[in-house]
């Protein structure tokens, strides 16, 4: 199947997907029934997404069928979070003896494969993104997938030039990149070893995460504190911590910083975002100063630090929203081809997002596209409140 | 009907309640069923009381079945809240000259009437509250219920001996006290007029809400920020805003002091709090310090309060688990009769509470009873943590 193909309607083939998962056809036109198991459109109708987590498929999770032969591309699985450093190390990595402990970065998730000949990048969601699958393409060795067509490359897109995730964090990022953090197997979803992964990554001159070090269990809360605290001091995010065989699921932990500097981005389009949101940052900051046993002087400046980050954005954009303006998230991409700028607005269309798009600048043999996000339901909110409306 | 016929099994008079609320009698089979309208227990079985809102009947409406009579106790309707003083007095009120200002005090609401020629204390809920309903029948003269029969006396319970919220805020309720603040019609709800209402509290000796005064609409923002700053000051809670004919239904504002107690005593049970409670007194505070356009050391001020309020109780909270101690709410109870005692006891429990009472001690003619409500899920999720499963 080629891309010319794309007009064509393609159908799941129910019997052939039953077969190969082992779902009965009855429950997998249920799924399509309710619509937790969607169609790409465009040129990607051949990939399938679960939409919901379903016996033991996470939700994000991509089949892809292509005359008659299918792969199944699993949901990146969510990493859980310590809140103790210490008791969680112990308890959940019983059954190893060290610990290796990579950068977890701020950007957004994609999983890339090859398809139909080209470099894809599936977003955690299970979408092709067509703007990630541009840069995937550009910053990708093509000869990785060509040699390991079993393997699916785990990475972090960052970088100013980023749709979803716009912070300037990473000072060696002037556009965008792709961090590779993980390769898994297609079907089973089996990571390879720490070791393993960076060798091979390194052998296709991929950019990666950074290796903090491998630390003894016992060592690893001290090592750690030191790192996210050096960490914190840049705005960078957190740490993700691995068994170095992979064969427990990793385990994150996060900068103060970084919550608080998500909760000042939050806290500009404060009815835009979920109230776990607020509520999980702000139970991880309590959990940290109490295992960090703070001083009476660094615990007022983390509840100092905590209260700026949620009034000081909400005051200024209710400020901007009184004088007439509305509040956006402005973010911008670099595009090589004017298509995949088409494509890219018509994904954001179909997923619900309301944005502007600037006229693409011409920089370079490229375009810059600055594009403004806009969150309806603070601004709707704020106006109702300066109408006179009550809450 | 008496309270001997308590043992009795009463049930709804389907036909009957149809006829009088104008409901169709499937339409009631069908709340019935679906348990949206439910039987109060006991003494109190005559008493159903609507769960969910239905066809403009509020959750925590009671209807009373005696003897094939019947009567409707409308519940509380939610007071909705001004975000921005200004413009929601002015759009809000748009059709009166002036506002009352009363206060709002924070304890909790409670309907009275007579029911079986007993003072009864219905919650927010349309519970019959075993330990209100015998304060109340000592707090309240009777002869008001005799002398008008059509009205349903609301008020807010406050003091140290409140089950519900266990504040010390009023300096001069040393029990517990019943503050009169609205005067409503069985069957329609409709209010008294502010000050038709106060007279009569008066008359029969009631202790009433403070009234701040009556204001223009263009002094009232200017009025209740003063009035907010001297409340804040004493941690009392804020104020309601009344057309003085009730034409209009109120309107509440809060202080910031009040925001950042709820929180420092919600944030002892992190677990068992609700994120909307969190968020919502957040963006209070934003709002507020937006409005009034505070100087910048009153804007860290708050910030820093905020924080505070959050983190410390919280990590004040952990460490307490960490030596093995488990939070608890702590609230007390004074009762003149063990009969009243054992009765609320089995209303805690039908209603989910987990609570340990301790011995009754004498005081004076009267039982003072400490009681510790559990908070089992912020207990069992931080005693998780130490453990060390993850988040």
């Amino acid at each position: 199947m080629r891309v010319e193909d794309a007009g064509k309607d393609i159908e799941l083939d129910v019997e052939g997907v039953s077969e190969y998962l082992g779902i009965p056809v009855s429950r997998l036109r249920k799924l399509l029934d309710k619509r937790e198991l969607l169609q790409n459109w465009g040129e990607y109708q051949h990939l399938f997404r679960f939409v919901t987590t379903f016996s033991g498929i996470e939700s994000g999770t991509v089949i892809c069928q292509k005359d008659g032969f299918f792969e199944l591309i699993k949901g990146f699985p969510k990493i859980q979070r310590a809140m103790l450093l210490e008791p969680a190390i112990n308890t959940h990595f019983s059954e190893t003896d060290t610990v290796c402990v990579e950068e977890k970065m701020n950007g957004f998730n994609v999983r890339a494969i090859v398809f139909d000949g080209k470099i894809t990048a599936i977003t955690r969601g299970g979408y092709v993104c067509p703007y990630s699958t541009e840069k995937a393409g550009q910053l990708l060795n093509i000869d990785f997938f060509n040699d390991h067509p079993e393997l699916v490359l785990h990475g972090e897109m960052v970088g100013p030039d980023n749709p979803y995730v716009p912070k300037k964090i990473y000072d060696d990022v002037d556009s965008i990149d792709f961090y590779v953090f993980d390769m898994r197997y297609k079907g089973s979803g089996e990571p390879l070893p720490v070791y393993e992964r960076r060798k091979l990554a390194e052998e296709y001159g991929f950019t990666q995460v950074r290796l903090f070090g491998e630390f003894t269990k016992k060592e690893a809360p001290e090592k750690i504190r030191a790192i996210i605290f050096d960490l914190g001091k840049i705005e960078h995010e957190g740490v993700v911590i691995k068994d170095p065989d992979m064969n427990i699921p990793p385990v994150k932990y996060t900068c103060s910083q970084s919550n608080c500097a998500d909760l000042r981005h939050a806290f500009k389009f404060y009815n835009d975002v979920g109230r776990d949101y607020l509520f999980s940052r702000v139970v991880r900051e309590g959990f940290q100063a109490f295992e960090w046993k703070e001083s009476e002087e660094d615990l007022r400046k983390r509840c100092l630090q905590l209260g700026e980050s949620i009034l000081y954005p909400m005051i200024d954009a209710i400020g901007e929203m009184e004088k007439g303006e509305r509040v956006a998230e402005e973010v911008q991409i670099r595009v090589s081809s004017l298509d995949t700028l088409s494509k890219f607005k018509e994904y954001l269309r179909r997923q619900g997002v309301e944005a502007i798009f600037d006229e693409p600048e011409k920089v370079g043999d490229e375009f810059l596209i600055k594009i403004r996000k806009l969150n309806k339901s603070t601004n709707d909110k704020t106006l109702s409140m300066f109408k006179g409306e009550l809450w």
